[in-house]
């Protein structure tokens, strides 16, 4: 049997992270065998990508090249390692992905979505998760806990107004489409991780 | 009055280095601004991508990703150079352009034509040279001149036949196409850079 495809998203500080381990606890409970990786990058090539992606640079990066990469970094990660993991049977759990690039190259940095959907079908050619859980704050509480984890990367270093449409964009996606999970990250964070691993639950019992 | 966009194209080995001198040299004698610059790179943003284009991995790279990379750091080097010099006045002369995509990830590596097309569209909106020299060589003796000159890269480590599939995408491109001009660098080398620089004259004086 092939794995599943599950993704997580949201601004910078909704809890990712911590949430990915409650995805891992839960397949872990029913014995389904899951990889964790994230985007940009998840493969030593796609790493490299991220590298360019994330650095500080005195040059500024065309939001076109910007936007190329990400797909780019996105291409060799589900050919060398999302595909044959869940050809394989594996579950593959992935921190960030294609809504991601909707939600910041489209809606932070205003490139129509018609053109991000145009390099998605060259790059991806349809693949997309089985499931996406999506954590939403408002910017004001996401950008404290960012802040408070420390040093800023290129994106990071964006403004609140930045993140005000990052957000809405993702929002917008999750919209009436049903592999989105949508949930309401101020909650405390018990509730937050039972409305995850619910969703986890109802995938495997599908 | 705003620049010209000259590319010299053709597979290794074919006197690309030697023919980019006699550009500047018949550009410098018409007192006419010039800039060299070479893809993929050109910029230093676009300079690391080619680093991760060109350095031989253990893993191998997806043909998706190369397409994706090649334009992330094109569309970078138009936005960051090519455009910018043009517009104020200076000649650009560029060592491989969009006519390499089509032959090298189209010929060679079987990427169907209207997919590098559409990336194409959404990374360069229909930027194209004024000028292409296409420098034409049989692959046996140009692959003699590329070895002569040491190492191998990545794409350099390819087959006599994948380079024989690059030569005839590059012919097919400039067949019927009057912004090319193909020259057979089979010819003497003073032969070829006479025809060279007639071209870059006819240029200026169009």
């Amino acid at each position: 049997m092939k794995g599943k495809f599950i993704t997580i998203e949201g601004i910078e500080g909704v809890g990712k992270s911590t949430n990915l381990q409650t995805i891992e606890r839960t397949l872990a409970a029913r014995k389904i065998p899951c990889a964790v990786t994230r985007e940009p990058g998840g493969t030593p090539l796609a790493e490299k990508i991220r590298e360019i992606l994330l650095a500080p640079s005195s040059e500024p990066m065309s939001v076109l090249a910007e936007l190329l990469l990400v797909f780019a970094a996105r291409a060799q990660h589900v050919e060398a390692l999302i595909r044959p993991k869940i050809e394989a049977g594996t579950w593959v759990v992935c921190d960030r992905f294609t809504d991601s690039t909707y939600a910041y190259q489209g809606g932070g940095r205003g490139i129509d979505p018609a053109i991000i959907a145009s390099i998605e079908q060259v790059a991806l050619d349809g693949f997309e998760p089985d499931l996406t859980i999506l954590l939403d704050l408002p910017v004001e509480t996401s950008a404290r806990r960012a802040r408070e984890r420390g040093e800023a990367d290129r994106f990071e270093g964006e403004d609140a107004r930045f993140f005000e449409k990052v957000r809405l964009a993702f929002l917008d996606r999750a919209r009436g489409n049903p592999r989105f999970v949508l949930i309401d990250a101020s909650q405390d964070i018990e509730t937050v991780g039972t409305c995850v691993a619910d969703a986890i639950t109802r995938l495997i019992e599908q």
